[in-house]
């Protein structure tokens, strides 16, 4: 992205100061949360993260075969013969896209610089992130979601450009108006991965800015950037832009299909949305597996 | 805790059949739910764990200090000069005091059992945890929560032995029957700690046989057992008995202090229990931030 | 092994004394250690370890493939922009078999007891080895080292168990004498694996009552035990006796086609065999490199 | 450093080629082997790394006290009930000043390029290190060492700038003559230490330059360059000239105590050194204990 063009992108820059690091979380009024609460009607919840199995570091004969690059790998500790209680250690790798994950806002910078213009070498030292990691997030979210199915029944054909015309079109679809605050679900149809030799559906500019035209508090996705990059001169809009620029958070790789179903089920589009990841300060990602709850 | 004796405690082996994995999950139901979700009514919330620091595994001159045995490493990656985006592997230790989390329940073999009366080594191999693991609290947990200050405005006498009535007394100050699938916070005003010099109270079997008849789904609380114990026929009753045998999950060291006084002024002790873990399968503990939403 | 029989198996227990944790090393004197020394004449020398790529932690669409269950993981560190210094994480695990390593003695406990008769529960608690750890290999290991080419410019059949004769007809072919505090350097032609579905061949137990009898001090082979095990009797001759029973410390997965080259150019099958491991204390295992000095 | 200024300094770039990955290892020809093997005639050794005591990562109440930040790390694990065998993880720091170690030519990049001058985002991509990593080194080393002992008897005063003409009454008093490719094994009389209050003594640019007039081949010593530096125009004579300009490898935090006992018992101060790291490659460090042998 040439810096000298991004006076083009829309951008929350400055919107709520020079030090905020809760970007479009700032957007979730006591008026959004109450909208939010008031779609909790029967309890009935959908999780959206995906399933992920760790990866045994046993290795040797008597280890389970184990994955290549796993996002997740877990030791079994010993902790006496017999056992005073069984336990392990956990290794994440929590952007990996077989992990369902929040992108805290300094996890990608453009042009030396993070939300909401600070300099990469300030935000985040080799000892630890200071600014714009998942410390805003440790709270965790509640506010309204919507989903947006892009392709109901369906997949987008591969490669599609997503543009503000998709999302119309879902929104229309869904029943429901999108407002200041809420988070976005959204559906293509596509399994989150980056190393599939048939490049999935991705976010444009122009889809981009429509969310900050409805002022979208969080992104949630079974998509995201494509990759390889579409747009060469902005190879990442939704991370490039939607996080950087606008700060707003993105939550990669949910998994959809039983919301869509439950959605067209119940012909209800909005639910209260929880997302609660682990309390970690400091990080730029962290795992979560997000609540769709009707 | 003697084998022979154990007729005597409390437990739900057999109740949901010989496979069962959800335990007290299964107290769950529709109606339950329906109940918890009519407690959302303003989407204020708050959140139960308590925040962790990752200790940076630089290392070296340029590393912050870093505490000794840290619950939870963070290693910053290198993405290429200028970095591509920051990124990290994260080390956990699930079920390490200093990190909220959910016991799952081949957590604590008793007599080499766990629930329900299976072998641990058919539920823990060396490759993996094939039955009483996280797989079965992956969707996430959503019901009805219940504080119970036992000591309003102050903390219990250290060592105390929680009893029923301690339960019963708190209940009644909440002004809330607990009833079959609620999940209970507990609040003793301690700090869920294994190090401190001064022993916390502590759940007695009296106390365990409590939620068991009142059939709580999920215990969360700023207390667990006492270490070191306090009766060393059973050392530890919530784990050994709540765990094992109710097959009741633990939420071990969640921070209250903050729901306490929300429950104060609002004069509400009910409220949407929302438990989302990273969604990963076949561990025995997972960090978890609960919500609690009004 | 059944525990019974285990008096007609060679044993070192109690040679040394009750506390011993050298076990064979014991048999190496300034005697043995001198004449190491002689075979030192060019400085030309062999690695024996095979070398291991350790494999990227990075994971998403710019980390290079990486294999499943690696050996050893490398997370390279972000040490500010531009980098301070390049770093990085390493992760092992010590006994794989894509890693040449040292077995320390307490590795395989037979019929609950370790070198030399000690209980496994006070040799290894939770918090670490406390016996038979790698901190008695510490200060490495300076010895004569004898090859013996099982099967010069060839391989041993598949499964073949190696018996005392397969030992003495290598050591006739050699022209050295094996003598008291010798390191024995196996080679058969196979590579070290447990994954094959071709059986190796193995050590029998009239090999290892060889390798007592000539007293050696340390094993290293590019095969070991066989997997599956060839006698359900003593299912791994080598660990189950040789480690455990005699003491004698294991390097599994060495890689002798090189030496054995050399050997044979030279016409010498003896050298100076030195064991430096990192000096790490505490461990079961820990990766190393033995050098062949001629 | 400035890079204008670099002219200055001594400098091996170019010396052995363009994709020279070996540095001054380059100077240890067959006669300085041999010169090498001459010095092993009793097989005596001393080992030259500090023990390590990895901590255990158990956490909770049944583990051992962990110290802050260690360089080592080990995880026991579980391998069955009872256990099949006793393993573990390691997780190394490998530049941790508690660790002896081996830097690798790519280690320190000065101006953005590493030895032999080639960009560091040549050299070390995302995935890895491509250049001047320990594949250079992973064969192991075997030299003549000799050990300088630059305060018998004491140590060094604090801060103190060691220079050539150090270097030159330690050699006097060694009776030695440094040869090239010899490896140079320095004691101060210090602890090689990051964290200290009191400033150990440091090399200067001087001394760098001795060592490239004698083609010292290796460097180890109980010192290093000076943390905080002593002098800002290079702060780091030995890691910035010795390591990148002069494609040097160095050995941190060597113990030399029981070196210089011997060598003065002994009234011998060369040796045969042997350098035999795990056989890792594509890291920028690796552990490794030398061992001198008599």
């Amino acid at each position: 992205m040439k810096q000298d063009a991004s006076d083009a992108f829309p951008s929350n820059w400055g919107r709520w100061g020079a030090d905020d690091e809760l970007g479009t979380l700032n957007l979730i009024t006591d008026e959004v949360r109450a909208r939010a609460a008031a779609e909790a009607r029967t309890g009935r919840w959908v999780p959206l993260a995906m399933p992920t199995q760790p990866a045994s570091m046993l290795g040797g004969p008597f280890a389970p075969p184990a994955p290549a690059s796993p996002p997740v790998q877990q030791a079994l500790l010993y902790t006496g013969t017999p056992p005073m209680g069984m336990a392990e250690l956990l290794i994440l790798n929590p952007h990996h896209p077989g992990l369902t994950h929040l992108d805290a806002l300094a996890h990608m910078p453009v042009g030396g610089l993070v939300y909401p213009g600070r300099p990469l070498t300030e935000a985040v030292t080799p000892g630890g992130v200071v600014h714009g990691s998942t410390t805003a997030f440790a709270d965790g979210v509640v506010t309204r979601g919507i989903l947006l199915d892009l392709a109901p029944g369906s997949r987008l054909p591969s490669a599609h450009p997503i543009t503000a015309a998709d999302l119309d079109a879902a929104e229309a679809r869904s029943g429901v108006h999108v407002e200041p605050g809420d988070a976005l679900v959204v559906r293509s149809g596509w399994t989150f991965s980056w190393d599939g030799g048939t490049p999935a559906p991705g976010m444009t500019v122009d889809a981009v800015t429509w969310m900050r035209r409805h002022d979208v508090s969080l992104y949630a996705g079974d998509i995201s950037d494509t990759f390889p990059p579409m747009d060469p001169q902005v190879p990442m809009p939704l991370h490039m832009i939607g996080l950087t620029q606008l700060g707003m958070p993105l939550i990669d790789g949910v998994q959809v299909e039983e919301l869509a179903a439950v959605c067209a089920e119940l012909g209800r589009y909005a639910f209260l949305l929880t997302v609660a990841p682990p309390r970690l300060r400091g990080a730029t990602g962290v795992p979560v597996n997000p609540l769709a709850i009707f």
